[in-house]
């Protein structure tokens, strides 16, 4: 298991700086590092580099790769076609190439993410830096699982209890028909199997997600105060979707920043602006990224004791965050992102008997 | 009809910038202007004031609507519900509240075009200047149309003749049973109906896409080497998904740079490096947008008289740039971006005789 480490900010030069310098810092401890990074020319610029789709060594412990959400889709491709071929009789699939594959919005997003899980089952990789778009489509693309496993679980209940859903299992003629174009008997049993396989997949990534030890992402800004609204918007962000914000990296050449209750508790590291190839004062001034990640503010907490759910939302005031329930989970809405909170039993359909934003905390009680 | 204006380049807040004096100076034109924007601060900040997800007037001719992707879920899916009830006898999203739904990756995207579609197709815009990512993922955005025209069309037609699509079509007991689930009859004609509406929408985006004077980008770059091979490289990919690029803007202090070769044959304007909230220095210097995009490389030329097609393919070296022919069409693939090109009928289907790459052109005959 790797520690899943990414960056969020609106310098994306910058932010590719830091991605490159983490990665040597962690393969200077002796750790075993992956950098990822996107199809685009600031990686191997900076790393004076060519890449490729596939991780090549650079250095001693480092391994560098590029996502080509193309290459990925096709190899994927090669998947979906087999899964097809479990379920149905005659494949439709098998007659379209994975090199013909377009990529559609969103797909980067999964195709990455996916990568990254292969990565770290490899047990290969001791870390994994991730230099993504560090904007709130990188947000979406880690709250994939829990944002998913939600769509999951509230659909597959309402079709199992629709008319159409209960004629798929009842139905004397529909049984026959399906098992003349599918291999499987779809019976409420083996139509539940393949989203359980879903579920798993997606159960493994929100575990992940939970644990700073294995997944965190760190602020980028440098002193403008734009740049610095947009990283506490993103750490706000990165929060609604249970995301670890383990400090902030401010970029400046001046060392004398002032910006400690902008980014309050986190801690403030100051790295200085070094001309390209220049690694080492950039390494230097790089924190503890695990330690810092531990000791940040957990984005949940549950306390099924005093009955209350606690939300981490800095960066927001009070009219920004909205707290519904309109379907059977309770919904909160921050920023641009909404999240419906999976609780356990024992809190689990209770209504709602307060809620109060303080501190940055948005605290629910049931 | 408006014409549509985007920027693409790395730094994001220069790119904000860019958009902002675009927006005011179109508008002083007397053209009726709308700006639109993401959900995070810099717009905001920049002009000094709150938006909404609906357009208000900050200026004569301006108005602003910052997308957000929650709230154009929630209201699409009222028209989905719609959809559902035509087709479904007892609907299954009737249950589900717009105010509990999720954004996926790829959605924020999609929504966003939608969105852009609608404020078009009010008529009451001149001209529509957008604020986006400005990276690969709004080139994903914009190719929408044409990647998912694609799929439609490949799967479509791939279905019709699979045993299961048959089976739909001719198995006796299917009809009855469908028809005690579904509002139609599921003949081959009332399935095409909804495609045809989905493929008919797609239709006109990519007409609205072909038409530079409809849609063009503009690039933003600094004189930072870093940032001009990423604007490159957006170039190109945005010709790859036949996006008009029609010239680029440099940010920059100082007033002569010299960047022509990097972006020939482009026009290049220099624009200062403004303090915010000053932009009439911005304004001045911003070049006649539809001017320069009617004369821009086309990115694609069909040329049925001499059997050849014509890629503008800038930004990629010959080793970059791959054409194959695995599935019914020709695909062309160059940075992260695959294209499957739809010919007109007189070389749709026919074997290609010969293809070459120089200045910067990927010619492919017939």
């Amino acid at each position: 298991m790797s520690l899943i480490l990414t960056f969020l900010g609106k310098g994306s030069i910058n932010r590719t700086k830091i991605a490159i310098a983490a990665a040597k810092l962690l393969a200077s401890q002796g750790k075993r590092v992956l950098l990822a990074g996107l199809a685009e020319p600031a990686l191997p610029i900076l790393l004076n580099q060519t890449l490729a789709p596939d991780p090549q060594e650079i250095a001693p412990n480092l391994e560098v790769v590029q996502f080509q959400a193309s290459v990925l889709l096709e190899r994927n491709w090669e998947e979906v076609k087999k899964l097809e071929a479990q379920y149905l009789r005659t494949p439709i699939f098998k007659e379209v190439y994975g090199q013909e594959l377009v990529v559609l919005p969103g797909m980067d997003n999964a195709l990455a993410l996916n990568a990254i899980r292969e990565y770290d089952a490899t047990g290969k990789y001791d870390a994994i830096v991730y230099d993504g778009t560090g904007d709130a489509s990188s947000l979406r693309m880690l709250g994939l699982p829990e944002s998913l496993s939600w769509y999951v679980r509230r659909f597959r209940q309402l079709f199992a209890n629709s008319d159409l859903g209960k004629g798929i299992n009842e139905s004397p003629l529909i049984q026959p028909l399906i098992s003349s174009f599918f291999n499987v008997n779809w019976t409420a049993d083996n139509f539940a199997q393949p989203t359980n396989q879903v579920n798993n997949f997606l159960d493994k990534g929100k575990a992940a997600l939970a644990d700073p030890k294995r997944i965190a992402a760190f602020l980028v800004s440098t002193p403008d105060p734009i740049d610095v609204a947009s990283s506490r918007y993103l750490w706000g962000s990165a929060q609604q979707i249970g995301l670890t914000v383990g400090g902030a990296i401010i970029v400046s050449s001046e060392t004398n920043v002032n910006l400690s209750e902008e980014f309050a508790p986190l801690k403030l590291s100051v790295v200085p602006d070094s001309p390209t190839g220049d690694w080492q004062p950039l390494i230097d001034a790089l924190p503890n990224f695990v330690e810092q990640a531990v000791q940040a503010p957990k984005p949940i907490e549950i306390d099924i004791h005093n009955r209350q759910v606690r939300l981490f939302l800095p960066g927001f005031d009070k009219k920004q965050v909205k707290l519904t329930q309109y379907g059977p989970e309770v919904t909160v809405e921050a920023g641009d992102q909404r999240r419906n909170i999976s609780l356990p039993p024992a809190l689990s359909g209770k209504p709602v008997a307060g809620a109060k934003f303080q501190n940055n905390y948005l605290i629910i009680s049931f």
